[in-house]
């Protein structure tokens, strides 16, 4: 699997990653909320001490115990989507293991115990289950999971009984959201049991116009139906996507370079520039890219930024603590000299 | 007389320009409102004749008639403010005289028979004065003046009586702006018979923040006494933009320099760009050359877009009628270009 953020596929355009989320827990053992810091702890290291051990991922994967991590690092994992705010708020008892390229993490002590994730760069949830597949079978090898013959996989929450996975994809919906259609949208989405949330920002805010779509019904269906259903779905946003931009370009070309280009303008001359503003204009210049009206800027350059703009990810490039408004500069600074 | 718009004076800053501007009438003649348009062409041939025939000038002005010019070419000149919006209304009747590099401008039948103008670059009124005080003699030689004794030259409107001068300079003001003084200043030099008003824009909207300030007395007062004593309150003026300019540096370093690197941006990059935010990015942009903020742009490249940026002049470049769509993405064209 290839690391979205670095990903060299240049053709990814809509579509920025693929996310694959296996929920699984240890037969017989109280599921992590019901855990003491102890329990909880021994837990994390029996987990890791056995998946690392085994011979065909060894020197590839490493386990970070959040106790002992600081705090901006926990966070920076957080921004990177590599893992949760539930994991963070375990934090006494809680771990990750994630391989070298970032493209698999394994929470431990989240909602349930162990929580497999996959990210692959592009629309590729096939690519992306198979990988995370290989992990599963290493793990089940060595640990007896709470597994119902009728049910499937026992989780925390029953929202995930049955497969435990959750099958999502990160796209980029600029024209749909101009055209205020992310609503009826996600109306549509719900009557089939398929979820659409922003990427950034709470509740419907869709900052950077960057969505996660994501099956909500996990049992009484295979884990290729759900992924095939999912990609039938994501393909036909796709198109409306498209349609919108052909739509928006043929009426309004000049406006919509217009906010393009002045995006982009003010990405490389701001010197104060806030978190959601700068997701906002980095979703216009991403829209610029993909539209092919901007040509030479290599949008990995742009999935970057999106990333390392982040709070937590400035403060540990700049390697120093920031107060908001030192944020807003750095930020500024930063994506400038990044951009230029 | 150095033209403004294209002066090598890099040093002009604060102040763009210095004019002077005297009001003649020939006597015994009806002034231009109350002549037909017969009488006013007429008038208009013989002052131009006499004047264009002196030896010392020859070659170096031209007489446009402006019921011979075509309309945009009047705006034109409106705009380079070298003739009037009172002539462009006479223009059944009216003419101007102009010289080669367009510092001095004649208008014929405006409100008066005759209205001598020179403009300088920076802050120079005695220069200016200088200059246009030999062209009123070589006037004055050939024509006979309606002039009185005891009140001076004879004007059409009793406000400009006496020595018909009126001296202005064009100041750029931002900071003084920004900290909302701009109504303090008008009311206290109101007082003491100095007018302030804005360039560009109706009523108070002093777009791109460029203001003009004159003399309103020109009654019982020698001409250098005008000069001098306008002099005086433009550089108090000037004092008190400087002082707020460091004021603001010193408490909003950042937010003043986000706001000028913005407008930079977006000068740089927009595609649609009307009139008055075209005005007022180049005022910031402008600021942040006189404090040094920006030192990679030559401020007679500014200077031109002020002018070249108007409608008229954008026609003019292009060679064509523009819609007001058209105006506004030929301009942001036109402005990129320039300041790439």
């Amino acid at each position: 699997m290839e690391s979205w953020i670095n990903s060299t596929n240049k053709d990814k355009g809509i579509v920025l990653s693929s996310r694959i989320r296996l929920a699984r827990n240890i037969s017989k053992t109280p599921f992590p909320d019901k855990l003491s810091d102890e329990q909880g702890k021994k837990i994390t290291g029996s987990v890791s001490s056995k998946f690392l051990s085994d011979e065909s991922i060894k020197g590839k994967f490493k386990c970070i115990y959040l106790w002992e991590n600081d705090k901006n690092s926990n966070i920076e994992y957080l921004e990177k989507h590599l893992i949760s705010k539930k994991l963070i708020e375990n934090k006494n008892k809680s771990a990750f293991i994630i391989n070298n390229n970032e493209t698999i993490s394994i929470m431990l002590n989240e909602e349930d115990h162990i929580r497999l994730q996959g990210i692959s760069a592009g629309f590729d949830l096939i690519d992306a289950y198979k990988e995370l597949n290989k992990i599963d079978d290493i793990l089940e090898e060595k640990i007896d999971y709470a597994f119902d013959e009728k049910l499937g996989y026992l989780t925390a929450c029953p929202t995930n009984l049955g497969t435990g996975m959750r099958a999502s994809v990160m796209v980029h919906l600029p024209a749909l959201s101009m055209n205020n259609e992310m609503t009826r949208i996600l109306n549509a989405l719900t009557q089939i049991g398929i979820t659409i949330r922003g990427m950034f920002g709470e509740g419907s805010r869709a900052l950077g116009d960057l969505y996660q779509i994501s099956n909500q019904i996990t049992l009484g269906i295979s884990e290729t139906d759900i992924i095939s259903n999912l990609n039938a779905v994501v393909n036909q946003i796709l198109n409306q996507e498209k349609l919108s931009r052909e739509q928006i370009m043929k009426k309004y070309k000049y406006e919509l370079e217009d906010k393009i280009y002045r995006s982009l303008g003010i990405l490389e001359n701001a010197v104060i520039l806030d978190k959601d503003e700068c997701l906002k204009l980095i979703s216009s210049v991403r829209m610029g890219i993909e539209m092919d009206i901007i040509k030479d800027i290599d949008i990995r350059k742009l999935d970057s930024l999106l990333i390392d703009s982040q709070s937590a990810s400035l403060k540990k490039i700049c390697n120093k603590n920031l107060s908001g408004r030192e944020e807003d500069i750095i930020r500024a600074d930063y994506v400038k000299n990044n951009l230029r």
